[in-house]
């Protein structure tokens, strides 16, 4: 057997921005028996979860499930919409921005970098004006797709998607535009057809509160129309045989079984009426990221993210100040806390930290969280400002969440 | 499917002083499958949790495993060494003592209750000399045993069990002494064998971090001589049958096989000799015991246990100011931020509430719960001398855990 | 980590007459977190595990549930109605009434055993004239109370219960009516209220599917009124505060809470109209049964039971040919077949084998369990006059069950 | 909460050639909780599952680990060492052979489909002197790789690789050999370093006894060497960054890590050197299906696969007699036994049903599937030539496994 549990008491706090932390209900939902994924049993199943996504990306044109992690869908949105050579305007907003822009171009696609420049672009959201400035200049029509991140999820920054889609519309360009909400979807607002989103790609292991194992791509009409010509190779990310196979709830190859009864599990979580469905969901995380924010501000130190109408509810970057090696700090308040915080990705690797506030989370979960961070820069000598702890207690105990109101009713 | 999760999200914060919550590891165990307690694999699980349950106790002698709860262990203590009308001294140290004082009545025993008076009585520990002294004028022994509790649930004050023994010894009385640990046991310094006692009482949801259901007697040989005379009615609370077959692994009536598994990895737990064994778990619950007082001396608020020689590390009462109904506060407490916390019983009922600090835990848990705690009180409009939250932190930040140093070397 | 699962592969077949296999879905509802069984949310569980044992029981009347195994409940049974030195009539069915008669004895009660003599008695069920006839002797009413076992889980003997209340009230005798239906409940038809029984006993690692560890008294108006002026000592075992406090769905004790999600999880499992609640449930036992007899006899095999008028629907006693050591045969099939199959026991030790058709199971189940009988059988030198498998078959597929009907449907 | 657990009671018997059922204890290590894939624990994990699945593959060189299910392994295999237009020479065993065969011209490859013609090409293995001889007329060395499938899932031959391997060597020709063994690995014998394999292609929801959803890539030397020349477009499935950053036990994008758990968990139940390891795997499937086998013999079927030197130790395809409907007599063996059996696929479809002999098996599982196709042959009114049941109870009698050997020695 293996002893991952090495904790010798307590439960670990893992509030790095995901994989989020699986709740009981999930992993007990994950255990139900393995079934034949061609028999009578299964089609509920599918046609459940597939029922259930398209109400959490708001969606009603379909969603593709991968048997893959994200980084497969991804790939998946490209190639099955785009041709080899075929001109991408790809948006820098952090590491993982940067991350698709290399896959781009390791599948054959002219991938155009767009951005502000250095460490500052990494503080922003998608400056939408520089997208549609860019698109009025291509007046040939070169660029295929536009690929902006929703929710980046290595600076803690979620830009204004509607915002791109507007820019792009009165560019009067054909674009479609590719999205990436990864680690945005089920935890910040998300709305694929009403924002006029093409392809948008997720994955289980953040707002969906799975382990990661499957992945997304949200389609909308005019993306499926093009996937019909692109030209890119494809087979286990074709949309073709998945679209067509899911209408009876069955997939045309094995799903992943255990992870879609997580699904299901997930989605009557997030989807319950008598909870707020979606926008409760959306709130709550508002919510929390604007406490954990009061606690980064009274600590004196900086937020990653520079412009407040892009803070992301999922996530918060801190950024150490000059000096202090955020890596250290965060394996000091590993060591002493049990409690694990993203690190600095790229370019701001060693200069900053980040607090997940996202999947099986709660006001006191963030407390401990917030706590182990403030131990753990004052013993690696930081000198804070002032408590952020106590900061944030006093912005939770004074903004009750509506799940609160609803239980003292 | 019972839904019991109702928490829409994150998970709900125990830090009642029992059931503790109960570490995955252990759910785990639980859920292998039921064997035939009569079969040959039964044997090595009898072996094994006998075995470990000695070392728990630090005892040689034999300890009953009863699959009942703990309750029934109090029962099982008194039927195995009295006869009807048998005379007992039973300190009254808090709520539970009175339950086990009643119990001991109604079982048809004269039972002498002895203590100090009042609520003052419910805020200090046995007094060792009042007991020496009531002995010594029992010239005639008539007084069959002495029964007081280690570590009172209801008040948070753990009694000097040495001192009693002593203080019968020094007597020159033959009375048995018989020791209720519930809440002490696995959390909590005990040695059954050095300290001289004759049956303790323990149970599986405090100290073992198993759900309750299953309680326990350590017997001591004169305990063993004593039930072979004793005429209270006992069947399935005897003894004989079941320390005679658990010499080959088995029991004489079905155990509660689930929660054997538990307790096998409970004491794999423990007892393992890579975390430093009881030992480092005694440490454990004394720093987390501090960490805790230390806020509520910070917040201006009395604790329940007004001797510091016997301030109990499994959990500590806190006492709310006039006029404050302590379960109000508790309820707010458990709307907003979904934490559980003790409430006071019998007497104290309404002035004070208790914090839990055993079972799965650690240092981020408990600041959870002390975030908690002052939130709530503050939002109850309890005026607070300054922040125990910040006091925690400076207390758990300045005493390192012995795991977080061998973590870090 | 405890490794008792060492088959190295695939699932141990667990056909003892209990434990009982566990199905997956109620290992999964033990999981649910431990909750403060005096908190808010305990309510909601009290309340349906009370009103859903009721069902089972077939009463309107107090069930209580001793967080204890059955043995305890047995001893309940008889501390609440009877008195030191009270005369029970109790009639030995097997091993299991013999060790209630045991107990009994040994509780200070005047226990006299009826029954059919020798081993001849352990064949047939109770022989409800004998107990009419005893009790018209007993003219002076010193006899206050009988004891019978619905299904000796010994034997595979279901008497009639019916009838013995009808010979008791033919006596114009008021004895209690005590049944023991440990292996009975939620397998042989049961019915609590309207075959008059006064208290009948019950535990969960039979019918009920779940691990040992909690056990039931379900109480008539006669017993409640007779349980207050009885006087064997009782504290865990009184009715009482249980009955009292039930009514709000809460316990005097701390109660086993991970076994009451179990039970809450069986309850919804048999009582689940679409699949016919109680009465198909008894149906496909009887079914099973009669497939596993018709196994027995195609072997050339004595049935244990002698009376096919009360055979067993739980269990099916298995003789085997003189010479032959029954015991020698289950082990060699426990260790070439992955399968446990019942011990004789006492008067019968070695002379017979029990198969068990309760808990988690299905046709194929026990078609595997008679496979691994039949090749045991012969591997052991037992000539057989046909194959007892086939014969089963032949029954089964002859015989659809309630629910593949309805599947089909 | 789902409930696809409807079946009233009973566990359901998953006799499909996989997903295979999913031991108890490998569902308990996936519920371990989810950590970060960047962590300092997860080093121990990754390096754990990368040596385990190499000995499982028998080989000394890299296997890469993929979050997806097998039909990504296909295309990873493929694209690793393959350029657009190049030409593939395939073997068609069966139906899964023939969807690699889509999915290789899908991604733009020149597949050229070789293979015994018709019906009866899907009754035998690979004729490696069809191949050599192929290879042959090649002499400019188009061919690029061969592509043979080691168990044919869809029929139940399993191939002899070797003997493709020399007639491949004995051609003289470069082309690379790639081996879907997807249903092989771990229940029949493969050894991919001293068989010559240059890809071999598996997943995890067959002999690894996990869910759907990881799947695996092991390389040779020469197969490294040419993917860094291959020019189909890859990201997700490249080998490059994997094989590099494997070594220190992480992987380049999110991994499966709950899936990890149970492989490490498989593994150390499939090495366990105490259970005779591999070898002793491949001779208890060995055993499995000369049983099964055993049993449509005496039914007086026909086994699909024609050729004895090849039979599936996997799983067996029972070919129905003319005029039966196979599918229909599977239907009516779920609804009426809760047993799930394999359809026939593609060219077979209603013709045949299979068997799986994997994942989480013993003896009396097996008696259990062979008791429900016999009864459901009968109902669906097949002449049998005799009882299967009964010469699979005389085989596995007599031929008694290694491990029952070591139990009862």
């Amino acid at each position: 057997m293996l002893t991952l549990d090495y904790h010798p008491t307590g439960r670990h706090f893992l509030q790095i921005p995901g994989p989020s932390p699986v709740p009981d209900r999930i992993l007990r939902a994950m255990s139900l028996p393995t079934i034949d994924h061609r028999g009578p049993e299964f089609a509920g199943l599918g046609k459940k979860v597939l029922a259930g996504i398209q109400q959490v990306f708001q969606t009603k044109h379909p969603v593709v499930i991968y048997p893959a992690s994200g980084t497969g869908a991804w790939e998946a949105a490209l190639c099955n919409v785009l041709s080899p050579g075929d001109a991408v305007l790809m948006y820098e907003t952090g590491h993982f921005a940067a991350l698709w822009i290399k896959m781009a171009k390791r599948l054959g696609l002219e991938a155009e970098t767009i951005g502000l420049p250095g460490v500052e672009g990494w503080r922003r959201g998608v400056q939408a004006d520089m997208i549609g400035e860019r698109l009025r200049q291509d007046t040939q029509h070169r660029i295929k797709a536009v690929c902006v991140v929703h929710n980046e999820t290595s600076t803690g920054v979620t830009s204004d998607i509607q915002a791109v889609r507007k820019a792009i519309d009165a560019a009067g360009h054909p674009a479609l535009l590719l999205v990436d909400s990864i680690s945005g979807l089920a935890s910040a607002e998300y709305r694929h057809d009403a924002w006029g989103v093409d392809v948008t790609i997720s994955g289980s292991q953040k707002g969906l509160m799975l382990p990661p194992g499957i992945s997304f791509n949200a389609l909308s009409p005019r993306a499926l129309e093009a996937s019909k010509t692109a030209r890119l190779p494809k087979a286990f990310w074709a949309w073709d045989e998945m679209v067509e196979m899911n209408k009876t709830g069955y997939f045309p190859y094995t799903p992943n079984t255990n992870l879609l009864y997580g699904l299901a599990e997930a989605c009557d979580m997030l989807l319950d009426p008598a909870q707020g469905g979606m926008e409760a969901v959306f709130a709550r995380h508002r919510r929390w990221a604007e406490g954990v924010r009061t606690a980064v501000r009274a600590w004196g130190l900086e937020i990653q993210c520079a412009d407040p109408s892009v803070y992301s509810p999922v996530l918060t970057g801190v950024v150490t100040p000059e000096g202090v090696d955020a890596d250290k700090v965060r394996q000091l308040i590993w060591e002493r806390f049990d409690l694990s915080l993203g690190t600095g990705l790229g370019k701001i690797k060693g200069r900053m930290f980040r607090i997940g506030h996202l999947g099986d989370c709660n006001d006191l979960t963030l407390m401990a969280a917030l706590s182990g961070c403030e131990m753990g820069l004052k013993l690696s000598g930081v000198k804070l400002a002032g408590s952020g702890v106590q900061a944030a207690m006093d912005y939770f105990a004074g903004h009750p969440a509506q799940v609160a109101l609803l239980k003292a009713a």
